[in-house]
């Protein structure tokens, strides 16, 4: 990919306006944590593991404009890492890196190193939890490439590939592995409404890499499973529950039915950063709702006469009945989810 | 409705363009019979009723410019209807219509009624078709009515109202006709994608019409039914085969599937000129890809990148399994949908 969703400066980051795209590249220059809070709000940057690495840039930044020593470092460093995590509700990747990055200040603090030093540390750890993302995409492509036909057609929605990642890509990083691997593969790729991200994103970075895509109407998916032109259905995932439910972007869920009831496989892969163990089930995941706006006009122009009424919530709950298996960096977790995912996250531990 | 999509003046005829809706409200002067054509083509104006009657309409005026008499006449009447009848394929109403028109031609020509008072009899078959459209649309609404629970929430798809009829509508004239009953109904229109139908035209019509018109992205539907927020799901149709299966706008299908998944009822409204009664089963009826632009470009700007793909297949065909129950002029029909269109046929003949 020649386009990077992220680019770090030495003293500001760059953060992709991905609403431009494929139109145009341009890059919105975030120097205050509350700039790179701003982009994830409104979506220039999107896609639940690269907020999450947004999140950690933002702590770090934010970090650098605390002048406090001790304990008062770590009480001001709390109230940004709020505001980041505020910034989005739905993917947990956000919430995750906040804490991690608040976790190691504390840890670093308590241990006497000095606020100076800390702020280096929050850079560095900034930037691994970006290099373990980019890594963790690129075993979970391996590990999926295993379930992915020869010649599959396969079916994606939403964005989840290099842009909305640290680079590589979750279910995106699985067909570029299988590509990679010499599969004739082809995509699918659901436009997603309301924002584009199939039209806009998916198709233009799988242009990149060569590989076929044909955008369609969401509406079509349904078509194309009835007419067995999809061998199967990948999609990425915002949240996932103890249980092996998935929030990912709305039409996840119909999608999942649609398959389910074409008996075509229908897989999410996601990192572990996107599992939330403190949620048993996936009704208790908080779903977005945007701003009407966002279904109201498209570039601008009223599409939705006054008086009528919008409701734009960003996400679905896929239940776990309705998912072949899940495709992490650990490996293909396989039915009965809750147990299998305990098992992943003790081997994590380990 | 204070907007009427088809306006005939004495010496030609206004249609509506429905594409500028609902910012501005045009009409397209039609002065020739491939004026006519044209607007249907470039669905200035569609749905299926009001195509055929466009169609009707196109017939009449196409008549008038035909300078032969006897035969010649029938002929160069049969090579319009041939263009006619080619401006889209999958609403039988315009095939229907046309035919309609031609036989009465045929009728008149050989019992020595002369070409002039034939063109004035085309005029009054076109309004009457017109007519008998709008009539058609409220018994419809009258049968469909008691079907519609108290209070119901109403899921519809694209739009099946008066400006996709002869004034009234199939669909949203059942929703209509149950509003005025006094019925406290509320509508969830799906936006439908790629033309906004849903959107631009039924969310306009329901706002003027005082009904209650939340517009959903088309992905949302499967949310609303898995949270029980859906009581039924109401769409019309272009073309119905002789066992009950549905062809109509892409999309329908799969809502259609999620209604049977969730035990939803599920209702398709239209009138007998809707039945094809000489195609047997729904996977004989063509389907009409349209121009990939119309996926590419949302009001001229590129979404989708060069060197991507398209595809966008404006229908798909709804299995009459997943039917609850069709809602026509002569009554509401349950199934088995094969025996029972057949008994209304027979009625219908009587």
């Amino acid at each position: 990919m020649s386009v990077e969703a992220i680019k770090w400066q030495n003293e500001y980051v760059e953060i992709l306006d991905q609403r431009l795209l494929p139109g145009e590249i341009r890059y919105i220059p975030c120097r205050d944590f509350n700039d790179v809070v701003s982009t994830i709000k409104d979506m220039a940057i999107r896609g639940a593991p690269a907020i999450g690495i947004a999140g950690a840039i933002a702590m770090a930044i934010g970090a650098r404009s605390i002048d406090k020593e001790g304990e008062e470092f770590l009480v001001e460093l709390h109230k940004i890492g709020n505001i980041v995590s505020a910034a989005r509700p739905t993917a947990v990747n956000l919430k995750w890196a906040v804490e991690r990055v608040e976790r190691l200040s504390e840890e670093l603090i308590r241990n006497g190193v000095s606020v100076e030093e800390v702020k280096r540390k929050l850079r560095e750890e900034a930037i691994l939890i970006w290099e373990e993302d980019i890594e963790a995409n690129k075993r979970m492509g391996a590990y999926g490439n295993l379930v992915v036909p020869k010649d599959a057609k396969i079916l994606t929605h939403c964005n989840a590939g290099a842009l909305a990642t640290g680079g590589y890509g979750t279910a995106i990083g699985v067909i570029r592995t299988a590509h990679e691997s010499g599969k004739k593969v082809e995509v699918y790729a659901d436009e997603t409404r309301p924002y584009l991200q199939g039209a806009r994103l998916t198709a233009f970075e799988l242009t990149q890499l060569g590989i076929p895509v044909t955008v369609i109407p969401d509406s079509l998916a349904g078509y194309l499973m009835q007419r067995r032109m999809i061998d199967m259905v990948i999609v990425g995932a915002d949240r996932v529950a103890a249980n092996g439910d998935v929030a990912n972007k709305v039409g996840t869920y119909a999608l999942a039915s649609l398959a389910h009831h074409h008996e075509i496989p229908f897989y999410v892969a996601f990192p572990m950063s996107t599992i939330d163990y403190s949620i048993k089930s996936g009704d208790l995941i908080p779903l977005e709702e945007r701003p009407e706006k966002e279904m109201t006009h498209i570039f601008k122009k009223r599409i939705v006469p006054e008086g009528a009424k919008t409701l734009t919530i960003a996400f679905d709950v896929t239940p776990h009945q309705l998912i072949t298996a899940l495709i992490t960096d650990r490996g293909v977790v396989y039915p009965p989810f809750d147990e299998n995912l305990q098992r992943l996250k003790k081997a994590h531990l380990k």
